[in-house]
């Protein structure tokens, strides 16, 4: 289970510092940042949404794990409110040269970079670079091992409450690979702290969770009673060098046959249940194309809410920043 | 022979709204282009010319072939427009992963990239993506396979028009790998829209254009011939693989005596004709270095001409969103 | 030995033109920048400082050579000038194509790129560069072979001048590699420059510079003996490589055992002695960590002074562009 970050997210006045997971964020805090997000929604082919929040400031993208989508997302949202983005891949990056993640980190505000924007496939980096840098640097987490990914968390949930905004009373199905999913850890917490009338994770046995990973869930390996009357949909992604080398998930026509959310699983959910995916899709494997490109799909609403969730995040920091 | 897309390429309005091919394309707007491009030049030193009908707009240069001038090209005519431009390669890029281009252009779409410079190997990506995209959005081609490269075909044609504007009375020799050409392919067709004299391409046999490619066009395979008061002469580059391994293009020492641009070749054509070139060049193989750096060579014109053309481009797209 | 660069990195009102090395800019020159980044120095937090000299200014950051460092703070340096930076990496470069660096600068001006930054592995390049740019092209040398480093030079002098700047009675040791180091050459030369009163290189034989590199300079072998009373301690970065494949740098422990900055190290130079590292440290080997992160390091503070001495010679030189 994650640690509780908690305390180490709030600065002394209770801002919002550090955004490292949904854990600690609490209700008023998620549903102000949701409302926040909304105000930058705008039609499509209009301008952009942009404020002026982050003007001067610096965001370093410290990606030590490639990422096309993430990364693109959290640049654009910074641009936005006006920031200068300073992107820097693991490909470019000094852990070649054997330089510590600290020195790095510690480079990178000496150069008055203000926000560092942190994704890296060892649990706890986030945390950890939270807690050594300036008091006046702030962390934001962007995929952190299989444990969280709370923007993502939070893009789901508004994309969830677009749908519907009774949490009570709402079934929400995750379908795939959880063991291993950071997107499913961060979006129940999201939905946990909302409420979430029930929760349920479907997969095979052998990619289901460890027991106290998702407490509160209902942990499923039979897609038709999974999905039964489900009000939201998520398939995970699943990693292809994964199937057929775990015990117990074959290969991909098995996988898509159980556990792929075709027009057939759809009949098992309620009429009008929505279908979400993080992204990138194998189709014909965790879904049916014409499903993420049908009707019920809302997994490019999930992708223009990413922005809007990050600009919140990122101008409600950049708030916190020029008041001090 | 390229498909069509006149109708593509134009909105309702009958404005330009992607820009896929030459073809289609119309004498009265490759005029105003060129027009439109000069006023983007300005005396070397001075300030690079600029305006705001891009501001706030976001470009993705979606590049799934690598190229350092385009994509640079294109990158500073988008931010001297004042737009963001979010540079997503091949290298970066969730092709990997085995994300469909579909969902690519899909995501970018739902962060509001207004704008897809897109380059690519394959026959049709860029009208496919036109095609797929939503109506705010535009698509640029930016380099097709070997079919297409329409920013490249104006910026010859402006490079040629401030050395001779009565293209009726012109000779316009393209020597090299005509077959495999895309520079070709376009500027032909841009000299064609504008009625061109003569056209000849001039190559091996092993590399001459099949029959239907340039319709009007005169093949030689021999430079003395081809080049007999030529008034222009543009040097295509050669893919060093393709050398020794065609039948018929035996090797570089062959290549360049019979092929090359030398101060003897400049001899067959006009006392004052330019040379071309749309770079990066192998000197010595297809052309002679001090011929590329010489009197004669309009080679860094055609860079400078390209930001122009791209920012002529651009900006009428972005005059058509702005009036939208 | 370097050559002198003392004409061509002036123009013909005497104006800092291109920096190649430190050598030859003067005791004046190099004050006046000294002076100028102490005003690019804002207390950590606030919003990092700003101008507009290079506002509509294009930067070219031509990397052959690896850098995240360097890069970004020439990156960071020049847009919060106001500067449009284009970034150029080796991996995307045109030289994979084979294009000469000629052919790839002519280009970049061609596009008017206004200052090309140039990182090279190649002894010659950046001078060879500015001597074929055009006249309202400005080169800065940002790493040059095992030559010169020049912003580096004058980084670490601003760096000890903060702590002492009393030159003429201070005692400066660099300790490592110096015979493969650009930034031991660079920084001797700008102390140099200010009449050091004693500098003294400090390496295993094997790595000791060749007998014209730093002239009036103190050769030492012995790690007490050269530390002795020194009021700055500079340690060098080792490539691991050498270590073990040069005759006289046996291993790793030997080589921290005998050269590694420790707290054993620091008892024989002066009690209030600085210790410095132009990074990314091999901690363990060339440096203790507890010293790294010591209150007698300074080597965070040479990485905020590289973004201000870095954005000084930017302005100049813009300040320069804008009168001409």
């Amino acid at each position: 289970m994650q640690p509780d970050y908690s305390k180490l997210q709030f600065d002394r006045q209770g801002n919002l510092r550090h955004f490292l997971s949904i854990k600690g964020i609490g209700i008023e805090l998620i549903s102000q940042l949701l409302e926040d997000a909304e105000k930058y929604l705008t039609a499509p082919g209009t301008l952009a949404p942009r404020s002026k929040s982050l003007a001067g400031r610096t965001i370093g993208n410290l990606f030590f794990e490639p990422s096309t989508r993430t990364r693109a997302s959290f640049d654009l949202a910074g641009r936005r409110l006006g920031a200068d983005v300073l992107n820097l891949d693991v490909n470019t990056s000094s852990r070649k040269k054997g330089e510590s993640i600290l020195d790095t980190i510690h480079t990178l505000q000496a150069m008055q970079v203000d926000i560092m924007v942190v994704r890296d496939a060892s649990d706890g980096v986030p945390a950890y670079i939270a807690r050594n840098v300036d008091d006046h640097v702030s962390v934001l987490n962007a995929g952190e091992s299989d444990v969280s990914h709370p923007t993502q968390g939070l893009l789901d949930l508004m994309t969830i409450r677009q749908h519907n905004n009774d949490f009570k009373n709402m079934v929400v199905a995750i379908v795939g690979d959880i063991q291993h999913s950071r997107v499913a850890m961060s979006t129940a917490e999201a939905l946990q702290t909302m409420g979430i009338g029930e929760l349920r994770l479907i997969s095979p046995a052998a990619l289901s969770p460890t027991s106290d990973r998702f407490p509160g869930a209902y942990v499923f390996d039979n897609l038709a009673k999974g999905l039964k009357d489900a009000d939201v949909i998520m398939a995970l992604r699943i990693q292809r060098e994964r199937i057929g080398n775990i015990e117990g998930v074959p290969n991909i026509d098995e996988y898509y046959a159980n556990y792929g959310i075709s027009h057939d699983s759809l009949e098992y959910a309620k009429p009008d249940a929505i279908v979400m995916h993080p992204g990138p899709m194998n189709r014909g494997i965790e879904i049916e194309g014409s499903i993420a490109d049908g009707p019920r799909s809302v997994i490019t609403k999930q992708v223009t809410n990413g922005v809007a969730i990050r600009m919140a995040v990122l101008d409600r920091i950049g708030q916190m920043m020029n008041e001090r």
